[in-house]
């Protein structure tokens, strides 16, 4: 942040308001602090007759891997709302919100993931500018070396130890950059 | 949004930029998009020996009606380490995570709040700048019209119907000027 996106100052501090007790950019001209906060990603654990809908990323970071649909939260957007919209955005897929899945939070990115079990209404699907390839996977196929996230493993692995609870798994994850590459 | 926060411009544009299906604040000469996304309140339903501790609220909006301890997530946290930040700053009590009880937003907002049952460690507590006073109610005298939202009665109902559920509730609420406020 260089310019006050208020008043257009070049002149903003990075301070601790009044008051506070972190570090914001503060413009000394209109008095505006500029909060920065995490976003919310909101997904799908999308469900067909057993089988499990996983996507090939077609953009970085990680393409070529398999995820979960999901992406940013828009505003004016319910998560829910949010999480069927990707699906179908990256996949073509259309389904109903069961439950939420799981929650967890990359602080180091400053995001959480919300993801929610997702019955799909057919395994109509396809392939867009974001996935390579959308694949309804068996659960003794799901190709878990190729998957893109640690926090796609979490929530697949929690999903598969009792599909039927509908309890949320909670989770967090730290990036290491050569745990997470294999680099 | 007045000027880029990049490069200073005055010639922000709201637009659809290219590849995308939603106006953004475009800057023509540096190409930054302002991606503008919900934000999340972390807060607590904080129990002790199966009382629930309420802060009135000191500040606006609704100043002297009773709420959860919640507030905005930080970057860098986690939501349970922001629900636990938040129940100290405003209630000075301190609690240890049980499980995300339940998950809401307000969409006409841009927030999304996601509440976490929390056992305290004792019935220590304070009033703060936030919180005019922290109490713990029985469930029979929990003061259902001073609530301070609609949210946080939901949280509570849902609470009460099974206090040793598990599960996660979710809702969303719209925001009714006449209604919420009774004007
Ligand atoms: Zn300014
Ligand atoms: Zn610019």
């Amino acid at each position: 942040m260089n310019f006050c996106s208020n008043c257009g100052s070049n002149q903003l501090q990075f301070i601790v308001p009044e008051g506070d007790n972190k570090q914001r950019f503060v413009c000394p001209d209109c008095d505006t602090i500029h909060y920065q906060n995490p976003r919310i990603i909101a997904g799908c654990l999308p469900v067909f007759e057993g089988k499990i809908l996983l996507g090939k990323r077609a953009i970085d970071p990680r393409k070529g891997y398999w995820g979960l649909p999901a992406g940013f939260l828009e505003n004016g957007e319910t998560p829910e709302e949010g999480a069927l919209r990707e699906l179908h955005e990256e996949t073509l897929a259309k389904g109903h919100i069961k439950h939420l899945q799981s929650v967890f939070s990359l602080p180091q990115f400053n995001q959480v993931y919300l993801i929610y079990l997702v019955d799909l209404i057919s395994d109509e699907m396809g392939t867009t500018s974001e996935t390579l390839e959308s694949k309804l996977f068996e659960v003794k196929d799901i190709p878990w070396e190729d998957i893109a996230f640690e926090s796609t493993t979490f929530a697949l692995e929690e999903y598969l130890k009792n599909p039927e609870a509908k309890m949320t798994k909670r989770g967090h994850f730290i990036w290491e950059k050569e745990k997470r590459f294999g680099i």
